[in-house]
């Protein structure tokens, strides 16, 4: 970790504009880079490194090999006033991601609330930046999608879902805003990987072997998974019933119904990673008008003293603070504003090697530590 | 553990019929008891016994205490074509729900989507209940209630929510549906309840003593909560982060968001049973039209696919079988269509007891074991 633990600063301006140009010689029109630069480096602001710059060169080794295409046409498969359902062709998600949620919002200004899919897409970073799109129109913003399958059903030994994140936003007044962005599994395969890297064992309750039980060999599993040979992750709640493993295995199916079963992309195992290609996933996006319930203003400062008590609640022994959902991103946002992006020395090893590929300099260093 | 599992079975419409004469000795209307007795009684018909009539006797003490109110007149607060709001003015749960849930799907069947919010209510049995009436409509159901707090913040150690239920429901065809029906904490306060009686020490990860630390003590955890001491219940996912505990956590606040701050309704600790009153507590209702956004004969098919291949896949090592949400409710449910509702002996004594007092004569029982 020690490693690791070491930053360098980057301003997150220059880092867009790097990814914006990155993705622009991967032949992307200037519109869609910039807003796939964004959403992409929000992560990083966000402080969730796992979804940011960090995943770059997927996207370019993607673009490069039409793994994801470049010149997809996407097609409005349904269009009511209170639904949406978009074919990204196999495009990048992003970009097309923040346009439906915009066009889903619209829609949820006269309808009341309005619902909407993506499907044949591809990984759309963080669910949450969808959901906050709603924030600043009074609504309620839904985001989620599914991922290729690595999720174990209760009492299963067989992936049968991804991680499949779903995100929830409600605005706030003086508070920020109640931001819930949570894999449906007990953790996604990122940690695990770090595990496998330090050769740490796994903690109980995260991932199963091939019989479907309990393993603490994060090596072995991460390579039964990429070759489908059984086990895969616990979903929210671990292994079994008692510790209500039920409950998360049930709200990863339900995401992965609201993203493909609704508007008929493929679901499940279905979903998966190969060699040769990245799984085409499906999106899912809600807006509701708090309007259409009470007074905007109301609500909020109804948030306000929801999201304040929750976080001035005493804590347990031995911990510091109690957070509410989002307020860690918010804070982390804030020190961004003064210090700029930390990022891994890994991943600016990784974005020099794009740098020295496509000819777009590097960005400039704000500061290491 | 033994003199629970001895059981007496009933007709499920002998029950009912029992139930709803204790509701129209209580004073309320035929109607409204009829309904009442119907969801109640749903519960112990799918296999959730502590939702269903062995609470009669809450009920029946609710409304003679005045808890409950038995002429509550509810009136509509907000109503659009996509939103309803109700205030239930302190009456019961039930009956209101299911007419606010009708009226939800037919506001949804020409507006795409819609939800409504019931403020000022009381317990309304089991969720699922509610969800499910969506199912006949070719609709996702969605229903959810905040409840009298009892769960912990991730690193917190004072009650901030609920159980807060969330259910989701989903047609399939020659499947029957996938239904799922969860608390947003660990365990329910019932289940904690039954280690108390038992003398068991509870599972590591399931409730926090006074310092918000894990607790094996059901008996002092009960009684902390009962006096609102300190300690409660985990949120799903658990003590801490590690494992996912402040998903849980967010899912429980995001349910409260949407049965109370979205209608205006008192949230978090706010509620709470007392010793002379039962928390007034708020659900959310939301149904979405599936012909919107595709071919519902497509989707159900589609769903069949799903659920089959959930419940078809390999078990762990040890294990017998994978379910799907709600599959084994509905296998409970084709149990008592043979052999009636299984209940307690204890349950059938206390409503022994609602009978000698209430003057309505015992349902005749159809089997014991």
């Amino acid at each position: 970790m020690n490693r690791q633990s070491t930053h360098v600063h980057f301003e997150t301006r220059a880092l867009e504009f790097f990814a914006r140009d990155v993705f622009i010689a991967c032949g992307l029109n200037r519109e869609q880079a910039a807003q796939s630069a964004e959403v992409m480096v929000a992560a990083d602001v966000r402080g969730i490194p796992s979804h940011g710059i960090g995943r770059l060169w997927r996207y370019v080794n993607g673009l490069k090999t039409g793994l994801m295409l470049v010149d997809a046409k996407p097609e409005i498969v349904a269009d009511t006033p209170g639904s949406l359902v978009v074919d990204a062709c196999g495009g990048m998600g992003f970009a097309i991601s923040v346009d439906t949620m915009n066009r889903i919002i619209r829609k949820a200004e006269t309808n009341g609330s309005a619902f909407g899919c993506i499907r044949d897409s591809n990984h759309f970073g963080i669910a949450g930046y969808y959901a906050m799109q709603a924030l600043e129109h009074d609504m309620l913003g839904i985001a989620a999608t599914n991922t290729a399958a690595l999720g174990l059903p209760t009492f299963g030994r067989r992936v049968m879902y991804g991680t499949n994140p779903l995100a929830f936003a409600a605005p706030a007044d003086e508070e920020r805003a109640f931001v819930l962005d949570m894999s449906t599994t007990v953790v996604t395969r990122g940690k695990i990987e770090v595990y496998d890297r330090l050769g740490k064992p796994l903690p109980h309750g995260w991932a199963a072997g091939l019989d479907g039980r309990p393993t603490a060999d994060a090596h072995a599993m991460i390579d039964n998974l990429l070759h489908r040979r059984g086990g895969g992750i616990f979903p929210l709640g671990g292994e079994g019933e008692d510790s209500g493993g039920y409950k998360g295995y049930g709200l990863a199916v339900m995401v992965d119904i609201l993203c493909s079963v609704l508007c008929g992309a493929p679901f499940g195992p279905q979903v998966s990673d190969t060699a040769t290609s990245s799984a085409r996933v499906s999106h899912f996006f809600g807006a509701i008008k708090i309007g259409a319930f009470r007074e905007p203003k109301a609500f909020r400062r109804d948030m306000d003293k929801m999201l304040r008590d929750l976080r001035l609640s005493p804590p347990a022994e031995g911990a510091e603070r109690v957070y509410f959902a989002g307020q860690k991103e918010f804070e982390h946002e804030a020190g961004v504003r003064k210090s700029g992006v930390p990022l891994f020395k890994e991943t600016v090893a990784s974005l020099e090697e794009i740098a020295r590929e496509t000819g777009v300099p590097m960005p400039g260093v704000k500061r290491c530590d």
